[in-house]
């Protein structure tokens, strides 16, 4: 019996370390579903950084750059982290920099894992049936927000957790796994609603960014699982 | 306005703290519940140590000691954690070494805030009033269970932010305070079924420690709110 466990805050990701277990990183509003966007679209490969001085190292060698701070994007950079930034155009057969606060920080906490693959709405079933694929334990790591718990990766989490429970070989002693499936319980009916609660949903309209939110919440649009390979996402 | 927040493991707490909140510290299987008992059944004062060796060392000098190891009371102590072992004839008058886990940590690491208190299960509304009282921001600081979410002290926490969010004075745009009012009313209609779906329960109920779960989940039972001085924990 494989088992699931989620963890709701990267900071928190060593007490739950396995180097059995696949790994899904989580960060729905909003760089997990940027990436998966990015992928959609035709990107080549994407690596992405915590640390923006490292991404204007890789600028001065071509790459493009993908940064905000604060929800604004940084004058340096490229594009700021919307997945609206990522269409044909602007990055289809190209090699992009993403950096983020939280999510890409998580991608980097997880390695060592057996896989690391990048999990939003948009591939739901797709990152899933990656983990199935697998046959081992599973941590769905939440990025969170700055060091706490979000409510809108969560709720991914419980999506994730739900389809994992429907299938004979996963169970979970989990409580943040447990949780996650009742709070996806409460949202599912109704995400587009639901997800008014959380902050996120607030800083993002605060900085005119609310515009992604509807993608980053619309579920199974594409089959895309990134997966990280320690050095960049690729599919 | 007031805000409350919820810190979902003390390991997390440095991201919430704030010196001008009144914490609620909460370990409700079985810390903070066990010292309600304590009080409820006349303890003169608790010290609360999260190191077995810094217990002895007050044992060596006459006092009371309580401490479990991995849910077994410990030879050289006088207790383990329950509540049912703090009878009035066991400590009334007395001053008892409380040394656990996960609570005895909470306590700690919240010093410095504006008062710390004791919150549980049986002290609900007390401990509520406690913290509107002091008219200031409140943090309920859940101790998790070795650096990871638990659910029921997430379940005590959504109670008490029911109450503080029936008061005008108080507000929250903190996910983690949502998350506990939703899974709060999921649960509060049937507690002492949804209790069985915690880990802690299982993990009790194995070593044959169960019993204290109704306690523990019993609402309202007493008014007393121990809070700790820095020292120790007193009425």
């Amino acid at each position: 019996m494989n088992k699931i466990e989620v963890c709701f805050t990267l900071e928190n990701f060593e007490t739950f370390r396995n180097t059995n277990a696949a790994v899904i990183v989580v960060d729905v509003l909003r760089a997990t579903s940027s990436i998966c966007a990015a992928f959609v679209n035709g990107v080549n490969k994407i690596i992405p950084v915590a640390d923006f001085s490292e991404a204007l190292k890789y600028r001065a060698n071509g790459y493009l750059v993908a940064s905000e701070k604060d929800g604004i994007k940084r004058p340096e950079a490229d594009f700021g982290n919307s997945p609206h930034n990522f269409s044909k155009e602007n990055i289809c057969g190209k090699d992009l920099v993403y950096c983020t606060t939280n999510g890409t920080r998580a991608i980097h906490a997880a390695a060592g894992c057996n896989g690391i693959a990048i999990g939003s709405f948009p591939n739901l079933t797709a990152v899933t049936n990656w983990a199935i694929s697998k046959n081992c334990d599973v941590i769905i790591m939440c990025s969170g927000w700055k060091g706490r718990f979000n409510l809108e990766d969560t709720l991914f989490a419980g999506a994730i957790c739900e389809q994992l429970l429907n299938n004979a070989n996963y169970s979970t002693i989990c409580d943040s796994a447990i949780a996650s499936v009742d709070l996806w319980n409460l949202a599912k009916g109704n995400l587009s609603e639901y997800i008014k609660k959380v902050a996120q949903y607030t800083r993002l309209n605060k900085n005119g960014n609310g515009d992604c939110i509807e993608y980053c919440i619309s579920t199974d649009t594409t089959d895309v699982v990134p997966v990280f390979n320690g050095e960049y996402l690729t599919l």
